[in-house]
């Protein structure tokens, strides 16, 4: 294994690691000393990488970011309409945050510390449901009668309590649930016409999107002991 | 003022100051000397009442457990049928949790340590909605085809999203955002006949409820300086 990859698969382990004991202790209790040794790597190589805890958190949530946004964006390159590209990347970010402990360390790390000047993913899930039901009235496959800011917070509020309630149990973010939901929205969202269309259980293209976002590399189990 | 209602006002004012360090700081970082200052007492007069910061916390749980509990006592007491009692019920719980940075506290504390072999209150809340949809369905009201497991799961995960989403923007608990959220749901859960006679917005049983269910003698704002 050349020196580079070592050292990719070095820092991958760290993340996974930091993603375990952030969420047995949250970030304050955690220790960087229980880090290393989970991730076996020495202390020294644990600070090549990352030189504070903040630092570590820091690449946690931009590697929930990156995989999270990615899924997005591969979504909507795939899309048929806007009502099914919502449930698509629900479908995706759910897939997401179930198979990959990073991912949900850095979201929660996103949601519950002060985001600067920034959005955090929460917010940018947000935006990104307002704009799918703006681009579905622009499509006329929205019901009459839906009230957009209404079914927007609505629709967030639903989310962001499923992953809140996957926290302790994960058949919250499950594909069945998150299918059982959208079978209870979507007829009051779409037209009648729409709705024949739609598939609440999400296309090939929710799939693949969040098959894809994962960044290559980032490891799905800890890695056995290497230098940095 | 005799010495007993002196007692009960610093044990308020103390509850009261701790929601809010907890808020601010989280239970890990709080610190008893703040709360104490903050409640215009001495630390002698917290231990009084507290022994530790455990104490705190567990008194907080108690003091949001009784009222949520007794709101819902209340709207059972007064309900016309189980789907109005379910709007009523969530009114007034949010109600409750606008009006008191008491039950706020409490709530968060309860859902986010181990409850034991207890339930925590969101579990309670998730008990209460599956036992009025229940009622619902022996009372016919239900719209045909309720999947009543999965409606419990929608409805219980938007309202757990509407009180974390709350936290950082109290607006997501408003009496507004929650009347749409049932104007928006309702006509997938009720039968036509029913949906006629339902009023999204909560009943005056809901209001009632949360008014009264709030403990006699909880301070909605710091007393001044009082020994216990």
């Amino acid at each position: 294994m050349i020196k580079q990859e070592r050292a990719a698969r070095t820092r991958d382990a760290l993340l996974l690691a930091a993603a375990g004991e952030f969420r047995r202790h949250g970030y304050d209790k955690a220790k960087l000393s229980v880090i290393s040794a989970e991730a076996g790597v020495s202390s020294g190589a644990l600070h090549f990488h990352f030189e504070s805890k903040a630092a570590l958190a820091e690449a946690l949530r931009n590697e929930a970011s990156h995989s999270l946004r990615r899924a997005a964006r591969l979504v909507h390159g795939r899309r048929t309409s806007a009502l099914q590209a919502l449930v698509d990347v629900s479908h995706a970010l759910a897939d997401l945050l179930r198979r990959s402990s990073v991912v949900r360390a850095g979201f929660v790390l996103s949601c519950e510390t002060e985001p600067g000047t920034g959005l955090n993913l929460r917010q940018e899930w947000q935006c990104c449901v307002q704009q799918l039901l703006a681009e579905a009235d622009d499509e006329r496959t929205l019901a009459q009668g839906v009230a957009q800011q209404h079914m927007a917070g609505a629709l967030v509020a639903s989310t962001v309590g499923y992953e809140v309630l996957s926290r302790s149990n994960p058949e919250w973010l499950s594909c069945v649930t998150l299918t059982a939901f959208w079978e209870l929205l979507l007829p009051t969202l779409a037209t009648a016409q729409t709705l024949a269309r739609l598939d609440p259980a999400g296309t090939d293209a929710a799939h693949r999107a969040s098959a894809t976002a994962l960044r290559t590399g980032c490891a799905p189990a800890p890695v056995g002991p290497s230098a940095p």
